[in-house]
Formats: structure tokens, sequence, C-alpha cells
């Protein structure tokens, strides 16, 4: 199992013709988060701007683009959704990486290690509430009920995952609904939004909505095994964060629930009680190797994969129900 | 000086007046944000509950239900606005604990001290997000985007106020700025909401703007005397917190403005390097009462409240304008 994004043909990498598609939206998207993060206290800008262009791939503002783009949307209100999800995300990744004590983030220092906890938490929380201003900016109750309740869900996520933080009981169904709330439900936001603004029907918009969760599961499930196996370059963090955070994600969870004797009692010793060795890491892959938990990871994300593009069937009339049906096909060619 | 609060006849105290004004209200908006702090993460409403119930005065929600009731509101929005208010203000409360590292609040150990930071910064995003989700079952653009333009000012204040954090080079004109930023911006929107639910003219909510801001500013001067000279009963935290972090509240402000020598050196040391001894609280209060800054603090709380005073003068015709008027000095005769 490699990574392979960066091997993938330009011509026909499904997320470069998503780039391509809305190129030009996205730079407006881009200028636009630029302003909106202005203000006269310097930190705000300096340490938002710090983790925002740090290589982020804007996957998900590019998901409202396109959606809206899709559906024939030709004004400016994609834009400013496009800006807000993207707020919305890195404050999340800003108290993230606080919360999980990470010292790097998108191949760069993190804005906790660089400018500490206190400044990252106070801009993750401005981010949020620049957010809000986008929203209620646009003008649509329809779209501010949609973001709002995602935004509540997604951090409802955040702390039920802490809750199981270092707790092997974990089960698999357990796993999956934390993902829902706090991965999915904001990939599924940012498709069903652009729907919104592009005036497409209630069939339609369910139609994006879920193929928005579904290609939001199977993401955070190749990220999951990603941080096991890929090269730290190629995922712009330290390879092994999950294992040394001590989380259950999906591949730890498969292992251990085959585990017995002294396997088991390195779970509960590693993830458990979070007292690890330099060496524990290399025993953890080989555990899971044995159990074979990536490919078996990989075909529960393969599932997710076929859910969104079963999906999008209502879409098939669409000019871009191609691109988008190979879209999710991508976020399992980063582990093959 | 000393505090009095308790001391004041409840059949005179504004305060208390105002309480049984919005006594009923005031029990829907408890039991409102009960329902709405619910979560099938029971750490949820465990945190929430904790800083949300102990001991604290809804000073910001009564301001939302008494505006909205003095002008002939009868229905139920208020009483939402006023659950919202109060989640936006316990969130930052959760946030500034942990990150002033701070172990009591309101007379009990923090949420920090009990849960750790973690929890504390994802919950208090949770009140965050789900203040927003009252906003919008509200579905008023024009209290959304006074309270969304609210949080981002507030929070820009915090993030202001960390940036001077530590460092003796502080202004009172850029210590003012802060708390109208952090503080009083806040209380300004409770009192201007209330208005707007109840349909007051564009010169009656101006009036309440401006009351709430003033009010607000004459509220956080007091605090910041009290947190020198209360009692650590009344004040519900430690007394000294501003001094061991080393905030430049203005007090300190003051006092360093005409301190030289060995005193001016005292201050570095304290303020700027964080460098404390025991003794050295009591060293700030010497120095703090020979240059009278308790009286020059509260003598320029006095102007805002004489302010505050001046912009309820369109509303001198409701039937309330008394209270709105002797709230004002309740703030004053907490330190007297």
């Amino acid at each position: 199992m490699q990574t392979s994004e960066a091997s993938l043909d330009p011509q026909t990498n499904p997320l470069q013709l998503l780039a391509d598609f809305v190129a030009d939206d996205l730079q407006k998207t881009k200028e636009l988060m630029d302003q909106k993060m202005a203000s006269h206290v310097d930190l705000i800008p300096q340490l938002a701007g710090h983790i925002i262009k740090a290589g982020g791939k804007y996957l998900r503002a590019m998901l409202t683009l396109a959606t809206a783009k899709a559906f024939g949307y030709t004004g400016h209100r994609h834009v400013e959704l496009g800006a807000c999800i993207e707020f919305i995300h890195n404050a999340t990744l800003l108290h993230d990486d606080v919360i999980d004590e990470s010292l790097r983030r998108r191949g760069q220092p993190s804005a906790n290690a660089k400018w500490g906890d206190k400044a990252s938490i106070l801009v993750g929380d401005f981010l949020f509430s620049r957010s809000f201003e986008l929203m209620v900016g646009d003008g649509s109750m329809e779209i501010l009920a949609i973001l709002s309740r995602t935004a509540s869900l997604l951090i409802e996520g955040e702390v039920q995952q802490l809750t199981w933080m270092n707790n092997t009981e974990m089960t698999s169904e357990i796993y999956l609904s934390i993902i829902r709330a706090k991965t999915a439900r904001l990939f599924s936001a940012s498709c069903e939004i652009g729907g919104v603004v592009a005036s497409c029907s209630t069939t339609q918009r369910q139609a994006l909505a879920d193929y928005g969760i579904n290609l939001g599961l199977a993401f955070q499930l190749v990220d999951d095994i990603l941080d096991y196996v890929a090269d730290s370059h190629t995922l712009g963090k330290n390879i092994g964060d999950d294992f040394r955070e001590g989380k259950m994600t999906l591949p730890v969870i498969f292992a251990y629930e085959q585990s017995q004797g002294e396997e088991r009692a390195f779970w509960q010793r590693t993830i458990g009680e979070l007292q690890q060795t330099e060496q524990d890491f290399e025993q953890a892959l080989t555990y899971l190797h044995r159990h074979d938990v990536f490919s078996k990871t990989r075909q529960l994300a393969q599932e997710f994969v076929a859910k969104a593009q079963l999906a999008l069937e209502p879409l098939t009339e669409n000019t871009k129900y191609s691109l988008f049906h190979d879209i999710v096909a991508f976020s399992l060619d980063r582990c093959r």
C-alpha cells in the first residue's frame, strides 16, 4: 500500500479536474478569505493566514463551488459560502491541534506550536464567528439552518471523540457515528449549500447531501489509514500521530477486536494507558498488518464510495455528473 | 472600599428589582438553556451545566428580557434570545478560564480544573454553535446581524487582550477599546435585541444599544477594581487573579503611568515578566492605593454610568425608565 495522489496523471486525476473546473471561483474565495480574516489585531491574520495558506486543499470550498456551478449558478454567493465553509474547517483544525497537542500541520509547524495554545484557541473562535458573519451576509435562512446545525453536530462529534480517547472499548459503530458528525456532515453541507444557491430541487439537494456524507466518510477512513502508512511528506503531518495520541480509529478498533493475550495487553498499554516506547509504533504496524485491517478499512471506505456514487443517480443528466462520480474514487486512490 | 452588593436593601436594590421584573421569563430561559444543552454526549450537559448553574447572575439575559418586556413584548422570542446570549457569554467564560489557567469560577472549581482544558475548549465551541442555532431558530436577519457581529468583535477584543498580556506599555485608550469589544458589546447587543423583538423605533433601539455599551464599560471597570479589593466569597473566584495572570487592567495602567524607579521595576517584574513571589500582591495593593487608582477607576466608571443614563433620555416615557436608570448605579454600588 502506498500513497499515490502525486503520481496520478494530472490529465485524469479527478481532484485536478475539480480544481480546474472551479479555478476562477476558488481564486475569488481565497481573496475573500484574505479580506475577511483582516483585523486591526495583527495576530489574527498572521495566525489564520498561517494555517489557511499552508497547503490546505480547499476541498470543502471546491465542493460548494462545483455543486453550485454544475447546476448553472453564476453569481457570487457560492464564493462567500466557500469561504465560510473553509473558515469553519480551519477553526476546527486550530482547536484540534491544541487538543491533540499536534506540532505539525500541512508540513509546517502547527499554529499552536508557533503562537501557543491561547492564541490558537481564540483565533479559532474568531474564524468560527467570522464564518457566521459570512453566512448572515449571504442572507439565506435555509443555508443558516444547514450550517448552524452542521457546526453543532461537528462539535458534538469532537466532544464524543474526546470522551472515547484512550478507551479500547470503542466499537466501529460508535466510531462511524463520530466521524459522520465530525467530518462527513461538513462535506455534506458543502455539497448541499451549493445546490441551494443554484436553486436545485429537493431531490437534487438531497442527492448532493447524501453524496457529501458518504464522500466524507470514505475520506476520513482513508485519512485514518494514511496516518499509519503514508510518508510524512504526503501526509503533511507526522505519521503515527493517531497512535501516539491514543486515538481509537478504525484500523485499531478492528485489530483490537481480534487481539488476544499479549497483543491485547499491547493495545491496552499503548492506546488505553498511553504508555508508549519508541518501538511501539513499529509493533503496532505489525499487528495491524497481521489482521489485514487496512484492507478491511479500505473495503468499508469502498462501500461509502459506492453509496456516494449511488446517491448521484438522480443527477446523471447533469453535465458534471462524471466529475462528481470520479471525485469519490480519488479518496480511495490516495491509498492503494 | 468594600463590596456591598449583598448588603443592599433587597427592596430597593435595582438588580433585585430587575430580577423580579423578569422572574417568570428568566425561569423559562433557564429551562430552555437546560433543553438546548442536552446531548447524547453526556459530557456536554455535565460541563455546560456546571458553569451555567454555578451561580451566574444571568445579567445579560435579564437585560434582553427586561428591554423586550418594558416595550410591551409578550411573546417567547426574548426567552430564546436570552438563552442565546447566555450561551455566548458562557462559551467565552469557558475559553477564558482555559486561557487564564483559572482554577475557580463563581465559587466553584472551574470547568477546566474539573474536566481539563480539552473538554472546556470543545464544550465552549458547542455552546457557541448552539447559540447560533438559537439565533437561526429565532429567524430575524436583523438580530443575526447584530449577534454575529458582536461575537466577532468580542473575540477580536479577547485576541487583542492576549497580545497585550504582560505588556506594561498598555495605555488606558487601548484598554478601553479592548473592554468595549470584549465586554461592553455583548451588554449592548443584549439590550438592543430586546428592543428589536419589541419592534422599537430606530431611536429607541439606538438608545438601548448606547445604554448597554456604557453599562458594560462601567461593569467591567468595577470588576477590575473588585479583582483587587473584593473578598473571594463575593467575587466567586480568587482575588488577585488579574495580577497573578499579568493582566494590565486599568488600576495597574494608572499606577504604572505614575511609577518610577523601584516601583516601575516592580511592575515590570511582576506584570511584564510574571516573576512573582507570595508577598507581591500585598505590595501591589500598597502601590495601587498610594496612587489612588481605585478612586480614579471608579470615577471613570461613574462617567460611563452617567453616559448610560444620558443614553436613556429618549426613553423617559417608558414605565420602566427608572429601573433601567437605577440598574447602572448598581454596578458602582458593588464597590464603594
